[in-house]
């Protein structure tokens, strides 16, 4: 099998270049060009590479790599080191200067086998991919891409400058800001999980409502994000979700939080701004959290949680208390063993 | 970005328009008119709203809802009332006949790239839209509807009055009954995981049988429903099952269960009727969960469970036993203590 | 609703031939023809079975299979039996014998719709479904079949005799071997989760490498893998993944690993050969997973586990503490009483 090379940028930069991008000090040779990136270990001489770890640090001996970022007290003679305050940002600005000449492969223009309503308005610049569905009444902005296979439903609204990888369902009337990306195999809009018990069957409730998707949000692959009964399912502005996330009708997710892979949160819970949510996480339905928690991962979450705190464990506690039992837990052996040790005293005492 | 109104329907009733649907008692002016419904806390004059949970009650004075239908035991002078029995499932019926004249944006007729094998059957009705493919031998039945971007293999026969979303896939030979949902992304048919060690590798047992979906079944977003190794998984008849669902090969789901997201069962476990798994459940395989058997959320179950048991946690415990012994996780920092305390008091004692 | 048929094979083999196929002794009718094949109480008398566990021996009397393929030890007289070392095997080969000659629907050579680049290169004997999509500088080898409404990326590599099943996304640039199977809605290459701190807000890591799939390797349905931030996420060589699993950029997998159902591998995470991870398992990123080592099902892995060894929990343990300490757990109710007793006892003492 072949393996294409995973950086895919032909333009270089040397050393004093990427110094002078970054603000960073150069020690070394100026003059040594990159045309790329990759990790400490396998980085080769025409590539840029990065230390942010200081456990790492054995490995900077090691690298074949051209250049380094490094943290500022760091030395390593014979090595073309940048020294600066964040190296993996600093590694992140030059990858995407690196990047900025790359061939782009978006689509590009309307694909002739795409079918887009007549009645569906697409704002210049528009990129629609082979076989994409865009239904009546639905708009898109300025300078949005979708890829191929796609459904845009009846009156879905996508804002500017969007990512829509192949094979993402927005079903009708939701709506999407800007500068949005979404990945491959998502759903937006799916009915929310409701049904009323009548006679022993489960009637369905008519999910009415839509969801709102707000600017800067990113969209793993596979997710699910269901509309509200009626009203709106909302994440907040700049908040990034990781793949097969469940996310149920009339959640709320406030700004800037992180949900990890494979999170599900239940309807109608309301997540405050800043709230991590790390993997395989889940929350019971009608919660609070609050600005700024943590949610470890697995956790199961059925109490609302206060703005600040740490919770961890399935049900979760606060996180100390968390560790704390299951640091006794760990110990229950030794303090089984102390409890017939004592059993075994009391009897010789009591025997007197 | 623009935002559309949640609330589609033009259509216009009365209190007592509305009283007289439901068999409510009206308490107020009855000609009230509503065009839209909400939730309390979000309704307007123009929207019809519900109470069912009397903890909510305090909204009743502060919502603009135009009309309430409430519990039969609450009153809330100035607000015009329906007073009825199950305030939810009325307010289900009310929306119901409201979207009974709102615009309907599904797909009608065949839309002409729809990819569709003179071998298959399609009864009158039958709408499909764009870019869904239907292999050579697959029957629709009546007034079923496939959205765009569809998948149905070769021999796979879909019932009556069936709404399919976009993106799902039917694999060949599966069935399903009649008023069946599926949402977009589903995956029906896809090989069961089973191997055989040979050598220290891993050959692949054929997966030869089928899926079997009863009528009235709802199936969620990006479920996966494996066909059996041979014989069927079956889903019984008005089974509702959530988004991001995992159905091992030759699992046997009863009639009228929930299956709540993220859940997973694996190989040839069965169901009774009537079962409930919260969200997130694994059960092992070869398992007999019995009728009306409910699962917590997040539970791992790896033994069988009798007809109306609950069970929790990871391993599953009956719930009785699972809430007992995290009570007493939550206390062993005392119960430590109170060993220690004994400890001393009995060297005390031994030095007497 | 219409039930199809499971069994498709027209073929007809007798117990003789079986018995010589699968080098077993045959007890009974060497003239006994079979056309299908099905589980032990599902089988009619045109069918082939098995008994691979002797816990449903009893089974057998009641089978009305006409042939059963049985453990060596195994006696049942007037029934058909074949007697083999591994029944479970042997079934595989007769049934991919039965299967050899059975129609075979897979889509065949280029359909119309299906929309290829000229940059595109397709080996003979490739089949690509309707609809699907293979973009510039793609590369698809002998004799691999591509379903309809899939999406093969710019410049990805597919190997030969490859089955990718309908919906199937391939992001650009991945690499995937030889009879690699991929069923339904799986995606490829999406981006890693990858932000950086920036004033309060995720600032995008470009997520520029890409995913490498070994050959021989099979992927569940609805299935994410995310491509390295840089480098190769790296699946080996016969692993086998099950439906709805996550694998985070720049995890390494080794060779001829299980990945049961909804389990989840975080970022860098490397796993040796021959691991297993059960259903609905997680483990963090960074971490070193030996060869041959085996996580139970809803296990939550947080650190590094030695080859061979088996963990268990949420926090993982090692096997056998794990077990204990659950142990301890259902007896913590007994204990709180030998404590209280204790304490009682001690009070005694005290007072005397």
């Amino acid at each position: 099998m072949t393996v294409t090379r995973s950086n895919p940028s032909a333009a270089r930069i040397s050393a004093s270049e990427i110094a002078q991008l970054v603000k960073g000090e150069l020690i070394g040779d100026g003059d040594v060009l990159v045309s790329g990136f990759s990790g400490i270990k396998e980085a080769d001489k025409n590539e840029l590479t990065f230390l942010s770890n200081l456990k790492y640090e054995p490995l900077l001996l090691d690298t074949r790599a051209g250049v380094i970022l490094v943290p500022r007290q760091i030395l390593c003679p014979g090595k073309t080191l940048i020294r600066v305050d964040n190296p993996s940002l600093s590694f992140t600005q030059v990858v995407n200067f690196l990047l900025k000449d790359a061939p782009d492969h978006r689509p590009k223009g309307i694909h002739p086998t795409a079918v887009i309503s007549p009645g569906a308005k697409l704002a210049r610049g528009v990129a629609v991919g082979a076989h994409t569905v865009i239904e009546d009444g639905a708009v898109i902005g300025e300078g949005s891409v979708l890829y191929a296979n796609c459904y845009v439903g009846h009156g879905a609204h996508l804002g500017k400058n969007c990512l829509i990888y192949p094979q993402v369902v927005l079903r009708e009337k939701v709506a999407v800001g800007d500068r949005v990306i979404i990945h491959s195999g998502t759903v937006i809009g799916s009915d929310g999980f409701g049904y009323l018990p009548v006679d022993g069957k489960h009637m369905k409730i008519p999910q009415v409502g839509t969801v709102v998707i707000e600017d800067d949000v990113e969209i793993g692959a596979n997710v699910t994000i269901d509309r509200a009964r009626f009203d709106k399912t909302i994440i907040g502005e700049g908040t990034k979700i990781d793949n097969l996330v469940q996310i149920a009708h009339n959640v709320i997710i406030g700004k800037y939080c992180l949900v990890v892979a494979q999170s599900g949160i239940a309807g109608s819970t309301k997540l405050g701004d800043h709230v991590i949510l790390a993997a395989q996480t889940g929350l019971v339905g009608h919660l609070e959290i609050g600005d700024g928690a943590v949610v470890a991962a697995q956790s199961g979450v059925s109490k609302s949680i206060k703005a600040g705190e740490q919770v961890f464990g399935s049900p979760a506690h606060p996180m100390q208390t968390a560790l704390r039992n299951n640091a006794h837990i760990q110990r229950l052996d030794k303090y089984v063993e102390m409890i017939k040790d004592l059993k075994k005293r009391i009897e010789e005492l009591e025997k007197k």
